[in-house]
């Protein structure tokens, strides 16, 4: 029998290991606000809090695989990222990873 | 300009992730030795270091989520690892967050 907090532990470390790309491969489709982009990561799985998703971001900003510009047509003005160039070649790189990873699991499927 | 060393750190934090997910794959789809496994972990981009596998290796055992049996036919005993039932169980629940993912990625693409 799977002990639940098991699964959760290895949920989360393939959660950790991907939330980056992901939110890179959702943000080159849409450019969007952080706080919409939570709801986004949600429907993949990707379950995580804002106070964790912020700093990511602002993380990646300064690494320059995202860029923003200033949303002022509310009272408030909100920051609407997106991925850059870089953050695309980061993707494309990645994915290359990926497909590998995926070949793996999808051998298991076959056995 | 892509900097190599935050294309390392990304590919990294990817690996780290999913390492203990393709071993399960791996060691599901054929047992083998640790060492071995390594060489199969390498071609499909998740280069490890054998004093990483091995701790990690030992940790899945013990979660229950491989066995292993002791190969006598060399001078040295050697373990010859496999996945359990409850790992196998682990990487189905696991896919379907990986095939989540994978859509968000694949999504990309087609922006």
């Amino acid at each position: 029998m799977l002990d639940p907090d098991l699964v959760a532990q290895h949920r989360q470390e393939l959660r950790r290991g991907t939330t980056s790309l992901a939110c890179l491969a959702l943000l080159a489709h849409t450019p969007d606000y952080g706080y919409n982009l939570l709801s986004r990561l949600s429907a993949i799985s990707l379950t995580i809090e804002a106070n964790t998703l912020y700093p990511l971001l602002r993380r990646l900003d300064k690494q320059g695989l995202l860029t923003f510009e200033w949303d002022t047509t509310d009272s408030r003005p909100r920051k609407v990222y997106a991925t850059s160039p870089d953050g695309i070649s980061l993707i494309d790189l990645l994915r290359a990873d990926w497909e590998r990873l995926s070949s793996a699991l999808q051998l298991m499927e076959k056995s």
